[in-house]
């Protein structure tokens, strides 16, 4: 059994690495550190970046144990003395429309009377789609996961479409990517072979991005793909404060705010009954918000 | 007993005043109406404006009906064949910092073995408190209230106190005002008074906002008043779509999103850790968002 100091030094160096990346592309502002403490037991390394490409970007990591709060009790259905939670969470809001937003999450859980498991996801959220990076991105996502089990790309992608669902608007966040949860050896891996998906997944992230950063980087736009950019942003922001699970629980478990809604956007619109213009790119992008699209 | 068709006939007529007297005192747009149906049965008139000094503003009636639904069922701890609820719901965003944004709500639910309640509120959110407006509209509310019943002001001022407050924030939305719900003959009144108080409400609020906007529409302001209107607005939306009960029961139960987050502002701002200067207004502001100041 790894021990789940390794998993969290793991991802705190990814935490790092990743850092280091964004920064890079960016070319402009550099992550500041907030370190927290949670009253029950662990903490946290919050980076934030008011960059020159990311307007606002956040690179989580915490690594929180204690006593187990009741409602995480409720939520699994079982109870145990004592749990702990590592995890790196990250999204990225850059200021061009013409760059998608993205997430990323990787965490793993065990509880003191030996449960474990593991979850994640990336999921991408372009202003505009562009079908050839909508590709790009789940066939990276595709070959990251055929490398550990076949079936993991279409189970994931398949959970993805339906957790990043924003059904009061009966559409999908984004193009969707994957999304996984509870991932122990009853699927068939070990501990062993999750903590290495885990680990591929948590690597691919910082090129992935990287490089749809430097393929969009250089495209001019106007004030109507930017009033879109703010739009779609606000939907962002209720996909994250209505249906993201993660968000609730942690808002509901006293969980250290500023570092919850560090996902929320810079700046956010909200126009009554807005509808895109026939025909219009923004109409295209609003057709793709759809499940089930095989982008792979 | 009072026909639940002579409150909704009421009830239009209270739109059409306070979109009269919003018009009037904004002097620049219109309401643009739309009118919708309820798959279940019923519907409503929702009205929103663009104007001069409201930069967005929303007057939604509605009267729905039908089978009742069973997470009105369980929300209510009992289940009933049929329900009717009718309502007018009014969010005002004005595009200046100075002048507060202002919610009300007034509803009446019947359900068809003859249970019946009347709700409501009136909570003012100034994006800069002052001492004197607040004791206005307090003591307005508390005249209101007097007339009907001297228990209901303190009472429903706690109400609004512990229901408008951000819990992850540890900060009231704004200044308070009243809230009531589920109120009924056991409380003493029958429900010709408590349909009076509801009138009393109602008409309150045209004569009271347009007090505040005359106060305060020529006051100049600059970009850091701005600024901290639009992070007082990410909180106005961190409240509604987080805790606001009758938000969340309306996206949950396939409510007309549009006419639902009408409520939402117009732009609003996420800064990671932001924090007001010392004895600034806005310091000032932020250590009056907090539970029972005697403001009447």
């Amino acid at each position: 059994m790894i021990a789940k100091e390794e998993i969290a030094e793991w991802l705190k160096g990814l935490q790092d690495r990743i850092c280091a990346s964004i920064e890079a592309v960016d070319g402009g502002g550099q992550f500041k550190e907030d370190l927290w403490e949670r009253p029950g037991g662990g903490g946290g390394r919050t980076r934030v970046l008011k960059g020159k490409l990311i307007e606002k970007g956040g690179v989580n990591f915490s690594a929180v144990h204690g006593a187990m709060p009741e409602k995480i009790a409720a939520s699994l259905g079982f109870t145990d003395t004592e749990f702990f939670a590592t995890g790196v969470s990250i999204v990225m809001h850059p200021q061009s429309p013409m760059i998608p937003i993205i997430h990323m999450n990787v965490r793993y859980f065990e509880t003191s009377a030996g449960k474990w498991w593991f979850g994640g996801g990336i999921d991408l959220t372009p202003i505009y789609v562009v079908e050839e990076d909508a590709r790009f991105f789940h066939q990276t996502l595709a070959s990251v996961c055929d490398k550990h089990e076949e079936a993991y790309y279409p189970w994931f992608k398949q959970w993805a479409d339906d957790y990043f669902y924003v059904k009061h608007r009966k559409e999908t966040r984004g193009i969707g990517g994957i999304f996984y949860d509870q991932l122990n050896d009853q699927e068939g891996s070990s501990q062993e072979e999750l903590f290495e998906f885990m680990k591929d997944v948590g690597e691919t992230f910082a090129p992935l991005y990287v490089e749809l950063i430097n393929r969009h980087k250089a495209e001019a736009y106007d004030e109507r793909q930017k009033l879109w950019q703010k739009l779609r942003r606000g939907r962002y922001v209720e996909f994250n404060l209505v249906w993201d699970r993660g968000t609730r629980f942690g808002l509901d478990t006293n969980g250290r705010t500023e570092s919850i809604l560090m996902s929320l956007p810079p700046e956010a619109n909200w126009e009554y009954n807005f509808e895109p213009e026939e025909d219009s790119p923004e109409a295209f992008t609003q057709s793709k918000l759809v499940k089930g699209i095989d982008w792979a």
